[in-house]
């Protein structure tokens, strides 16, 4: 990069918000991926929209590619940087900025803590339903960009469901509203349901307009163990035929749930084989009668004991149990590798046991949970990212688990995004015309490749043409 | 059009299912909007994917739009040709291919009647929620290009809500699939969510996957009659404000209220200047406490009556006077103009005066009704578009009621589409820099304006270049 962008970024956004020592630079270099890392050029913070613009038009003029990233817990290397660009860390613009009880919506600028934006609901007698694991430390941007599922998917959707706006900085520096507060707009194409998800490859968002429903008066939290690894799943599989939608249904096959009683030390049957975690929510009598109704159906289904929660204490300690699952499972060895591929709900046991036996057959070791209810599992495996030999086998297992994911009519990430760590499968699953489609898209959008450039898949260069540009002006 | 054309479209599709005279023609020339119509060259009937992707190959060889049509119903002229185009019918594209009861799926083919879609559904105890008022008639392709929503939007969202994938056939004749059964996905961007409420631009829905739910097992309808406008307004605020979300909050001023008496002759009371239609659907205790407290509210707000529906068959008489209500305002004057304008809930009340006061000062005559509890409204006007000045006045009403609409943060469009009826007015909805993106991304998709061309913008010949064609080669 060269020194006068560097010059210029300091007396944009005042010298304090620009880093560019390596020691300042390494914290940035990674996040919750394993194995990627790069140093970036420099690091800015900007605390505005209008800062953030002027970032984007300087890197434009520069050529200078943009990373963004908020708290870096993306498990995809989607915030990982690419050298000699700018990483635009959005952690300083972190305020929600209204709370409108008329027509239930929170507005936040981008660098929020998820769970802040939780919390502003409830101020309010609210709830904001999206729930990642991560939510104490992940931004709403990056939930947005990413799209993020959570622990209550099943009944209350993604991240996408509710957001009903943004603000978003194009990349030649341009302020853009997509959205508003209408519950129903079919006005244009629907550019926010584009940039949702789209892991900062189209625009920068800088706010979000989200919508926030009532709170539900009432929970229950059960939890069932079994002895073997497919009553789990046909526990999930006889709820939804009796057409119960609870809003949780996660899973912990044995090596989590060890790793977890280890981390939590909440007293949880280390002797099962898999756990099964429900949650119903909503009108009193209708969570009675439903959490009634799953214990009867786990006991059916063979289940060594069903715990109920006694109170609201004792849930949300079976929850934070679940949610620790990935920092528990991370003690264990070096290296860490977090896959979030989602199947079909019915295809759900066969894809638990190619897990299985894809590990033991590559003779590396993995955990297995996730959002059983959404099709959606976490395989983790834990290996040593030094032992050359030993992530060789690792990615042989993932490989075979990616194309099988596929050949049920599943996909890669259920809500971790596609970012560098799995580029390489997604034309596998986007087997036809509409790849070139994502090409397409990001060449009419940015067509200078400005905005994390290589993330979702690698534009070559001729697909983006000085003739375009100009026809764009 | 070239007659060699409409040769090898004979030979393509059997020469009974490509129409060329103008008798047989005239039928096809407009839609449910007023006004609008072109005569195609011809009106072409494809029974399969195949055979549309034969005919979109040939219509690119040749450079011939095309124009899709479902059954027609649309209102702001979406499906109306243009001058010597094709317009591609679906109607015979109309099984539902698959009920998938694991995984709450339903596959159908594009001009499957949306009431078919319900009652696909239903038959396996499980609900399709969308229901345009058109549900009788129109089609889920339709339903789908146009995002529709309908009188269960506020509890279920809209068309969109329930799409988890789609095949389309794009503007070069491939075939591509979009989405799929998983119930969560971020690989790439979400093509499938980019091309709901697309109106036909960008590429021709063929297959459609919705999403079911679980068929809630009871239902109360309630109907509240007031003496002000206002009232049903406020009751509508109080009930969101209570943290009830009702299936349907419906609403009809007195105009509506009459003409619709006169049509479906129900015993409405034809004295009251404002009706709200209520409806609450779920677990019984739920639905029991709800229906309780919405009566409350009403009758705190003044209502003159309160009339229970007491059983499913007068519930269903009364959400049938509410779906006529288009149809019998249609029979009180020659020409009927219906909008969607849509509003932040707040904002409904001013709304609502807005448009009776517009309607005042330009001396035309209006009707108003629509979905309250999605602040989506649908002033109707009632005119003779025989009579260019009183045509004139209705524009002008218009006009100021589009532009109010953007002041209060609200939307020219709901859930009709933009079409032709309303693209003049989208540049001011889409103020900044968001408005080029839509010519963008029609230009990348569809580069030679093949598909639907001059509806919800117009493109300038400029913004496609041979060069980028080429690139994208």
């Amino acid at each position: 990069m060269k020194p006068e962008t560097i010059e210029r970024l300091r007396s944009l956004l005042a010298p304090a918000r620009v880093l560019t020592s390596k020691e300042d630079l390494i914290p940035y270099g990674f996040d919750g991926t394993a194995v990627l890392q790069q140093l970036p050029a420099c690091v800015v913070f900007p605390v505005d929209t209008q800062e953030v613009s002027a970032v984007v038009e300087l890197a434009n003029a520069d050529d200078v590619p943009i990373v963004t990233r908020g708290s870096g817990t993306g498990l995809s290397g989607g915030s990982v940087p690419i050298s000699d660009c700018i990483v635009l860390c959005l952690l300083r613009m972190n305020r929600i900025l209204e709370v409108d009880t008329d027509n239930l919506t929170l507005l936040a600028e981008t660098g929020t803590i998820t769970k802040s934006i939780e919390d502003g609901a409830l101020a309010e007698g609210l709830f904001y339903p999206p729930d990642p694991s991560s939510l104490k430390v992940s931004t709403i941007g990056g939930n947005v960009a990413n799209n993020s599922g959570g622990l209550r998917g099943l009944k209350y959707g993604v991240t996408r469901d509710y957001v009903m706006g943004m603000e978003v900085v194009l990349p030649d520096g341009e302020i853009a509203w997509l959205g508003n507060k209408c519950v129903k707009d079919v006005a244009g194409y629907s550019l926010k349901d584009l940039f949702v998800g789209s892991e900062g490859t189209l625009g920068i968002i800088t706010k979000v307009l989200l919508k926030l429903v009532p709170l539900p008066p009432a929970r229950r939290t059960l939890l069932a163990t079994y002895s073997t690894l497919e009553a789990g799943a046909e526990t999930v599989s006889s709820i939804i035929a009796e057409k119960i939608i609870p809003c949780t249904l996660e899973f912990l096959d044995q090596t989590t749930l060890r790793c977890v009683e280890e981390f939590a030390k909440i007293g949880l049957p280390t002797e099962a084989t898999s756990l099964l975690l429900m949650e119903t929510d909503g009108h009193s009598a209708v969570v009675a009668e439903e959490a009634a109704k799953m214990e009867a159906i786990a006991r059916r289904h063979g289940a060594i004991e069903v715990r109920v929660a006694r109170d609201g204490l004792e849930a949300a300690e079976l929850a934070t149990a679940r949610r620790s699952a990935f920092s528990a499972l991370a003690r264990v060895r070096p290296t860490t590798i977090l896959e979030d591929v989602t199947v079909p709900r019915s295809r759900l046991a066969e894809m638990v046991r190619f897990v299985e036996d894809a590990a033991a057959r590559h003779k590396v070791k993995v955990a297995n949970f996730g959002h059983m209810g959404d099709g959606n599992l976490h395989p983790t495996f834990l290996t040593n990212e030094k032992d050359p030999e030993e992530m060789h086998r690792v990615e042989l297992a993932m490989d075979e688990i990616f194309d099988f994911t596929i050949e049920l009519g599943g996909t890669i990430t259920g809500e971790h995004g596609v970012g560098l760590a799995k580029k390489k499968h997604l034309p596998a699953q986007f087997r036809d015309a509409s790849y070139p489609l994502l090409k397409r898209i990001k060449g009419a959008l940015d067509p200078k490749n400005l905005f994390n450039p290589g993330k979702i898949f690698d534009l070559q260069a001729a697909s983006v043409s000085n003739e375009q540009l100009q026809n764009d002006a």
